[in-house]
C-alpha cells in the first residue's frame, strides 16, 4: 500500500487545479466560476473515487487543506494572468506524470476497502480521470473522454491493469507494481501528447467503415 | 421481495450497455470513450440508487462481474462493427421489456432499506432511467429527459405509482404487483415506440399556449 | 445550530421547485421533463451535500414531504400555465433571499458531522447553488455558474465565509451570525439581480487582457 506524504498528493492537486482554472479562464468564465472549475478539475477524482466507495466522507473534505491548495492554485492562475499560459506546457507534463500516480493511489484504497479487482481497476481510472471529466461537465463542453483525442484515459486504464496483473495475478511485490504503473502511465501519456497519438473514432474501424 | 438470479440481472446489464455503447460509436467516440459511456449506461441507474440510498459501495462494485460483463458488451458492440446496428430494434425491444424490471428492483430495493414511499418510487425510476441519463451527460448530448421523445420515463414513472399502489396502499402481493408493474411497464413502452406517443412540451399544453 | 421547522425548509424547496419547473418549461420539455428538472432544483443541494456528508441517505429521501412538495409545485407551474410566468419575478427576489438560509443550513450540517471549517464552507455554498447547477445539466445548459451573470455564486460564498468568520473564528453567537449571513447573502443577491451586477470574464482582468 502505497502511503505518500501528504504534500506529493497537494503537489498534484495544484498542478491539476492550475490545468482547471486555465481551462477556465479559457472558456470566459468569471473569477468564481474558473474558482469552481479549479476546485472540480484538481479535487473531483479522488472525491467521485471516495463517493463510490461510500464509507463516509471523501477525503479530500476531512483536511482543510486540500480545498484551500486547490483554491489558491485557482487564485494564483487568476493572478498572473496571461503569463500563466506560459506554464501550460509544463502543466500537461507534470499532470502525464502524476496519471499513472493517481492510478494507483484510487485503486489501492479501493483494494483497501475490500472491494474486487475489477472494480478497484474502475476506481483507479475515476480517480486519474475524474477531475477533467467533471471539469468538462462544469464548463459545459462535451466531455473529452467521448471525442477523440490525444490519449488520456487509455494510459491510465494501462496502468491499472498492468498493476492489477502484476499484484493481483503474478503476486509481484506492490513497490515494483506501483513504479510500473506510474512510470508506464507517464510514457503513455507523453509520447501521446508528443506524437499525437490518438484513438480513431469506432466508426473508422475496419468493420465500421462501410 | 423479488430474488432475482443475478444471470437475469446481468442479461439486463448487457442490454444496457450494448445500447450504450452503440450510442457512443453513433457519436464519434473512440473506442475507450465507446467502453466508458456503454458501462455508464448499463451500470449506471443501479450505480445512482446505491449512491442515493448510501449505505457502503454500489452492489454494482461489490462483484467484478458487473464491470466485466458491461466492458464484454461494448467490445462485442465494437467487434461486431456495422453489423451490430442491425441489433437496435431488437435492443430497444429488450430494453422496453426490461423498463419496468428495473423500476421493481429499485423500489424494493429502496423499501428495504426502510426508505418510505415517495423516496422509494424515485429510486425505482431513477434505477430505470439513471443510465440512460449518464449516457447522455457523458456523450455531450442534451439529456433525452429533458426533450420531448417517445415516452421513456413516464412508463417507468406509470410501473413505479402502479407497484406502491398495489403493494403500499392495497396490501396486494408483492409477486402480482411485480408482474403487474414489469407489464404494464413494457406494454407502455412498447407502445410508446411503435405507435410514436410522446408528450408535447409543456409550453403546447392549452395553459402555456398563448 | 439552527433548527428550523420543516414547514419553512419545504417553502424554500417550493421556491426552488417552482423557478426549476418554469426553466425547463421555457426550454421545451414535456410535462414529465419539467417534473425531473423541478424536483432536481428543488432538492437539489440538499442532496448533493448530503452525498458528499456520506452518512445515509440524503434527508430529502427521509421523509416523503420533500418530493410530495417538489412535485406538486411542478404540477402547480404546468396547471396555471402562462400565467405562472408573472411569479418568476416574486420567485426570483425569494430564492435570493433564501440563498443565505441554504449556506447557514448546510455550512452547519457540515459542521455537525466535524468537518472541518472549509469543507464546511464548500458544502454551504453546495446546498445554496447545487440545485441550480443541477437543472442546468438536466436542461443540457451550459451550466450558469461557468457563465459570466448576474453575481449568484458569489453572495453565496460571501454568507458562507462571513458565516465562518463571526462563528469559527470570533466566536460570536451562532443565531447572530446566522443572520448577518442570510442578510448579507439575500442583500448582495437582490442588489446583483436590480443592479445587473456581474463579474467580468477572467479574460477581461487586466493581467489577462493583452
Amino acid at each position: 500500500m502505497l502511503h505518500l506524504p501528504i504534500y506529493i498528493e497537494l503537489g498534484a492537486v495544484i498542478a491539476g487545479s492550475l490545468s482547471g482554472a486555465l481551462h477556465g479562464i479559457r472558456k470566459g468564465a468569471d473569477p468564481i466560476g474558473v474558482l469552481g472549475i479549479a476546485v472540480a478539475t484538481g479535487l473531483g477524482g479522488g472525491v467521485l473515487r471516495d463517493l463510490f466507495i461510500g464509507q463516509g466522507p471523501p477525503s479530500a473534505l476531512l483536511d482543510s487543506r486540500y480545498l484551500m491548495t486547490a483554491s489558491a492554485a485557482s487564485v494564483a492562475a487568476l493572478f498572473f494572468g496571461a503569463s500563466a499560459v506560459r506554464w501550460e506546457r509544463v502543466l500537461t507534463a507534470v499532470d502525464a506524470i502524476l496519471l499513472g500516480l493517481w492510478v494507483v493511489i484510487g485503486l489501492e484504497k479501493a483494494l483497501l476497502f475490500q472491494l474486487p479487482i475489477a472494480p478497484a481497476i474502475f476506481l483507479g481510472v475515476i480517480t486519474a480521470v475524474g477531475g477533467g471529466l467533471l471539469r468538462d461537465i462544469l464548463a459545459g463542453d462535451r466531455p473529452s473522454f467521448a471525442v477523440p483525442g490525444e490519449l488520456y484515459v487509455t494510459p491510465a486504464l494501462v496502468a491499472a491493469l498492468l498493476y492489477a496483473a502484476l499484484v493481483v495475478w503474478w503476486s509481484i511485490h506492490p513497490l515494483i507494481a506501483e513504479a510500473a504503473a506510474v512510470g508506464v502511465g507517464a510514457l503513455l501519456r507523453l509520447l501521446a501528447i508528443y506524437r499525437h497519438w490518438r484513438l480513431p473514432p469506432a466508426t473508422q474501424m475496419p468493420r465500421w467503415r462501410r
